[in-house]
Formats: structure tokens, sequence, C-alpha cells
């Protein structure tokens, strides 16, 4: 793949107004030997920035939908790139963003930010299923309401 | 060791009013297949603690002490004792106690809580190293000073 | 406490033939910026080891307790002394020693070393549980007995 | 994108026969509450199964490359198409493949099986870097002998 057709963060200035945002402090156990964010880190923040979406900008909670309602939301596709490095002490804008709302899936993008600069893009298939059963559901209404609203506010 | 001799967390209501306290959410990620926090999380979640425990109750920044200064912030010692287990979803309430202050260590203890029930207590020993010259040194003046205010206010 | 008092690896010569060792790198992903093992890790490891350890020295397999038996072996309480610092790239021993086996609990130390030089000592006392009720229950008697046996051959 | 167009890990049989293997156990630590393997700790294997491929097939070592000779391997860009969850207990066999040797970058596939079922694809794009220099430097020459050495033995 060339460089210029790489997928990259949209411009920060360039976000929708709705799009929700919330900032994570780089802590000393997310950074590697090289004094950078341990890529795999980026994941697991990245699921921890999804859950603060989930309660704050849809209005569910990911604890709920996952255990007494028993749905998953696991991964079927997950990509990155990473744009510069993030440091031990920077505060980082993690910006979600709904690419696609699907039958059993959505797609969501997230996007990193130090300062208005660009450090991450995140693009997550998320595949809704059953706990239960194993195997793939329709999104519930109530997500798939949520979901939808979300991206009208991001318009 | 006999049951009644373990270590415990002081009761809630017992902690001094000056004692600094941070809210942690239980992430998914923190959770094992048991469905509770995996105790080795815990361990990673006190550095987070703590980190944000310098900046806000000690006025110093945990990066800049590692980074820039070079001085080293490893344990020599934890331990923890896991009272009640935490689940996905709940909220937990870090308190942090400077235990003792030493020549070229530091002794904290972290308890946890959910609404006030006690949840896990963790002493941490810290020695304060020169990461360029690889042995320990003295606590710093600007850190010393800010534990002993820290635990004046404590009293 | 003193630093006499502590508890510490015992030499890596006087350990009972018996003893079950693993060896185990140190990979980039262990260590932190400071270039060491970062301390949480070593939990991790040590959790790997004694999955290691079932299977290997107890004939038991550790998912098969956990899965199908609903049998949560969690931890009580554990603590660390961190001896030397571990680097990337080192190659780390593992010895298992079982401390006591007890009604709904067993205790067991971990001690790493490097090349024979110490560098760490867990004491880790895990509690047998339904993880269907919820509540201690006796180890189970094939645990049991595989713990007195591993113990006997430690003598 | 349509599933059809989704890259995917290549029928087991048909790996070429110098094609590097490392079994990796699925441990309760790589687990999440649905009990399978959380996906940000695919990458963190996936890594030291990048550190094992190095000394086993390149005959470099990864911590002397980051260590000593302070080139950085950091990744540009990473993307996991998840295919089966993975469960505690099993064990997962990864196959290592060259995808391109570039000037300052290398891309890399990890297919990952269980009993010859494909699990996991794992595609990352490596950076080489001066540690001291922070800025891109072209591939060391003994990397890239051995890259090119054990692309051939893979045809």
């Amino acid at each position: 793949m060339s460089a210029s057709s790489r997928p990259a963060p949209p411009p920060y200035g360039d976000l929708p107004a709705g799009t929700w945002r919330t900032d994570v402090p780089v802590l000393f156990s997310h950074c590697d030997p090289a004094g950078i964010v341990y890529f795999a880190r980026f994941f697991d923040m990245a699921n921890g920035v999804i859950e603060g979406w989930f309660s704050a900008a849809l209005g569910l909670s990911y604890a709920d939908v996952i255990g007494p309602r028993r749905i998953g939301l696991g991964y079927a596709a997950v990509a990155a790139e990473f744009v510069r490095p993030a440091l031990h002490g920077d505060v980082l804008t993690f910006a979600v963003m709904v690419d696609r709302i699907g039958g059993a899936s959505l797609a969501l993008s997230l996007a990193a930010y130090r300062a208005g600069e660009p450090i991450l893009l995140l693009r997550m298939t998320i595949v809704t299923t059953s706990l239960v059963a194993h195997k793939a559901i329709p999104i519930p209404d109530d997500l798939r309401a949520a979901l939808a609203r979300y991206q009208d506010a991001c318009r």
C-alpha cells in the first residue's frame, strides 16, 4: 500500500461538533522500553474509550449489555495506523465515530490526538453475539437506535 | 498467618478527611473468565492511582520524575489482600496513605472500596533510584517535603 | 520491616531436587520505560507459571478446573519481594513450592532466578471457590492429593 | 468491505514447509469475561511470537537489536482478522510470513491455527528506527539478509 493511500485520522478541526471525545492520560504502565505507548496497549485503551462512549454518548451500560443481557460485543476485525508515538505524561484526546451500522455488526473509528496533532487511527468492527448461544445476533434495538442518533449528531 | 492477623483496609468511614481518593471504573479489560478483576490488573490500576496521586495530592509529575529527572520509582515489595471480588461495571474508590518515609524508600497503602465496602488493600514499598547510575538514591527533597505535607494532612 | 527480616528466595542450590522449574523469557512486552520487567507483569507471569505447573507437576489441567469444573482458583492474598530487576532478554527460572495445604486454600511460593541469582519471591494464597455458588469450597480431592504428592516430592 | 474480500489466514496445509511456527498456550490471563482471548492480548502474544521468530528463524536477538543496538522495531500499522474465538486451554500454532521487505520497513503476516483450523490473521508493518535520533533508518544489513533468507526458505 502506498503511503498516500493509508487511512489517517481526520484533522482535529474537521471533527463534527457532535463527536464525543474523552481524554486519556498516558501512564507509565502503558509504555514500553522504547519509552512510548506499547502498541497493544492502544487497543486496551480503545476498549476503555468505547465503554465510556457507551454510557456517555449512547446512554447504555457496556457492562449491562455484556453481563446481565449476555450480548457479546467482540471484534471481528481491527486495524490501527500509528501516526506518531505517544509518550508517558501525554494526554490523548480520543474521538469516536460510527462508520457503519450493519445487521449484526457495526464499524467504529477511533482517532487520537495530542494537542490537536493526530497520533493514531483505529478502525474496529464489532459483532453482536449471543453469549448464551455463541452466535451472531442482530444489533439490539436500543443499541441500534442509539447508534443512529449518535451518527445523526455527528453530521 | 491466621485470618484474624491479616491486614485489612480501614473502614471507609475511618479514613482521615485529608486522604486523597480517586474513582476507578472496572472495565471489561480488567476482568478475567471468572468475571472479576484479574488480580494482576489491580497492581496496574494501583500504579495509575499513584500517578494520579502524585500530581493531584503531591503536586509532582510522576512522568517528569521518571523521564527528565531520571529518578526511578520502582517497587521493592508489594502485598495485596483481596477482600471481595470486584466486577465489571463496579466503580472502585481508591484511597492513598503514606505509611513510612524512609531514606531511599517510602511505603504506601492503597485501599479500595465499592460504595464504602472494602475490596482490596495494597501495601507497596517504593525505592527511589537513579535511572542513570542504577542504584538507590535518597528521596529527592521536593518529593520528601510533599510526602510529609500529605502525611500531615491525613492526621 | 528491617531488611534482614524480609522474606527472600531460597538460594537456588538449596531447592529440593523435586522442585518443579520452568524457564520464562523476559519479552519486550514485559518491560517498562525503565527497561525492566514491569512489576505487575510478574504476577501475570506467575499465573502462567502456575498453569504450567498444574499440568506438568500436578497432572491437572488448570483450564479444566476453572472451565468445565467451575472451580475458581482466585487469590486471597499475594506478596512479592523484588530482589533484583530483570531485563529484556533475560531468561528467568521459576520454581514452585507448596507452603501450606489448607481446607479451602493453599499457599504457594514462586521464586525466580537468573542464572542461579535470586530475582523475585512471590507468595500467593489461592482459595478454591465454586464459580456457580460464588463461595469457598474445600480443595477438590484430586487437587489435594496432587498437592500432597508434590510436597512429598520436594522434601 | 464484503466478507469475501476480507483477508484470511491461508489454509494450514498450504503453508510452505519452511514457514516457522510456534505453539502458544492460551492462558487464563489471556481471556476476558466472555471466556475467550481478549482481542488486545493477541497483539501482545504476536509480539512475543515475533521475538521468538527473530532468534529461532532469523538468528538475531530481538532484545539485542532494541537494547544495545538501539534500533527500534515499532509498528507503523497493524490489522487483525479474528476468524474464530480462542478459548482458555487451547494451544494456538502461530506461523510467521514475510510479506514485504522495504527500505526502512517490513511487513509480516502472522496466522494462528488451532489444530489446523484458522483462528486469526495479523498483518503488521514494522518500521526500523534509531532509538537515539528518533527517526526511521534503513533496515540493518544483517536483519535484511536474514529476512531475505527466510523469505527464500518459505517459497
